[in-house]
């Protein structure tokens, strides 16, 4: 088969590789019918996740059709249309019992192992280890490219930035970066009732998205002097309920920090290169909390409901659509997103 | 009156000041039997707090009888022995009404008013606003050195460390830093059914009290080279559950952080001098939590009744013991508070 293969820092091939194969039990092979690139693989590419070595297929989001599955695989059947989840997970350990997959103790105490551990997503075929609690059925109503973003983005931006931010009806919700996952927490914020979401970017085009499309009620252009006392203009003085940081970097952390008012929460969801400065000195009086993690992928089969149902406008995310064997293309458009006004790219296999 | 005023940083004097009168209808004056120091008023007399000018009666923590009442004082009466707690409230606010006096909007947004924003309980006399709603009555079977230890540092050690940590049946609890913050952390954890109790420290004396008073189940002297394996090693290998700060240096918010597990828990309790370094590139893929705050002290009257009961062993917080004359001496005592083997001290006024 062919795969997008890591060659190391800035080193990539769409290639021919071995078919994966059934080497446990529990494993399904599935073959990718689409797929789609995070930010992660980016940060991969540059050399940032040295637990990826050369030789790597990489990604770790997908839809397609079962092909083949293992002797204790009883949840899906051959020819099955599924979704793979980011999180691959046992579904037994202690960490997996209690909602937290994302520390699967089985797989290593990371649940992210696709594309990362072990050969993902970017590829005509892809083994999936722990089948039974790893993927999801494609349920009637969702198509390929809503069900693709149920792998990580949707799940990540409503499970780390507004179930873990502890966002609760009538919260004013501000989302630093209207990148992907920050839409995907604003897509989400209204499960649990926000009263407002505030969407902050540099980027007017993405501001304008994220209230056109994804639910945002109000925008902030970050880079005007006063951002932060539009934002402040926008609650009660004191700040926000809860601000989702949704890019990974010092600045934005902070501002986060900023906006969020007494007894409030900054939920990180951003993937960061550095360490922040947290200003405890100035904070520790304010009786706020700060939570940050991976994904768990657990509300997958909620969030299909909500899909389904016409209530989230998941599809809205993918903006770009290619050919499984012109990814080298895709990753040229994501790596220059802004420019290409690109959200997320979809890559579909040749019917 | 006498009275300990602050005269700025490292001046400090017990002398004769006007006696506090009556100046709003929900106003009390309380005469003061006995009052501690707080590490607060330490960082005070550095010169740390710049809202505290000269000419402030220091204080916050005292219990007493009310001497005279405000006419819109229903709950307590002259005659009456309270607590008087650190934090002022108005208790009709929205910060009040939620549970969080502490960023109280009546009177400014931080409900440490007292020997801060207005004069404190470190005199004969102290005028306590809103007192219905600042005060505990001081029940049957507590002693007023036990109730004194209400005023601040149970329930901040409790709210903050304990239950805002979010301790769980079960957990395996760390708490860097056996000073008197730290032990009111300690002896409160197994109120939420913590299964061990660690107690971490530099000085094997503090460790030793911590474990024969305060119900710590472990000790680890943070000297120690492998300090961390031996905390790692009281668990299953993966860290603690809840880690509390109560100290209040980077060290020490590092020492949490570092033995958290993933899907753990920070509770930063320390009053901080400087900002920290999180190291949000490491843990954001944790599933953390970090938390931090001024006390609200709404649990108070519940750890009033475990005092009563004798279930924990506030009266064991007081090791050194003055009149309200000595308090010259009692600073000095708090202030190398290691060498004399020290925890809270005690000043009395004289019967």
């Amino acid at each position: 088969m062919k795969a997008l293969v890591y060659h190391g820092p800035d080193a990539k091939a769409w290639e021919e590789v071995p078919d994966p194969t059934i080497q446990d039990p529990t494993d399904c092979i599935v073959r990718v019918e689409a797929t789609t690139i995070c930010g992660t693989d980016l940060h991969i590419l540059k050399g940032d996740v040295p637990a990826v070595t050369d030789g790597r297929v990489l990604g770790h989001e997908a839809v397609g059709t079962v092909t083949e599955i293992g002797p204790a695989v009883t949840n899906f059947a051959v020819g099955d249309r599924v979704i793979v989840s980011c999180i691959t997970s046992c579904g037994t350990c202690s960490y997996c019992r209690k909602g937290l997959p994302s520390h699967c103790q089985t797989v290593g105490g990371i649940g992210w192992i696709l594309g990362h551990l072990i050969n993902g997503t970017q590829a005509e075929y892809v083994r999936i280890p722990f089948a039974n609690t790893s993927l999801y059925h494609l349920p009637e109503g969702v198509s390929a490219e809503q069900g693709l973003f149920i792998s990580d983005i949707l799940p990540t931006g409503y499970e780390i930035g507004v179930r873990d931010g502890g966002v609760h009806p009538g919260d004013v919700v501000a989302v630093v970066g209207a990148g992907p996952v920050g839409l995907a927490a604003i897509m989400t914020a209204g499960l649990h009732g926000a009263s407002r979401i505030v969407a902050i970017d540099l980027d007017d085009s993405r501001l304008a998205a994220a209230a056109r499309d994804f639910g945002a009620t109000h925008t902030v252009n970050s880079g005007d002097a006063d951002w932060a006392d539009q934002v402040m203009a926008l609650t009660d003085g004191l700040g926000v309920d809860v601000a989702i940081e949704a890019v990974g970097v010092p600045a934005t952390f902070a501002a986060a920090l900023k906006v969020v008012r007494p007894g409030g929460q900054v939920a990180n969801i951003g993937v960061h290169g550095e360490a922040v400065e947290l200003p405890i000195n100035e904070k520790w009086i304010d009786n706020i909390r700060i939570s940050m993690g991976l994904v768990n992928a657990v509300t997958g089969e909620m969030l299909l409901r909500m899909v389904a149902e016409g209530k989230l406008p998941a599809g809205k995310l993918g903006t770009h659509h290619f050919t499984l064997d012109e990814i080298d293309k895709a990753y040229d458009v994501f790596g220059h997103a802004a420019e290409h006004q690109a959200l997320k790219v979809v890559m579909t296999a040749a019917s």
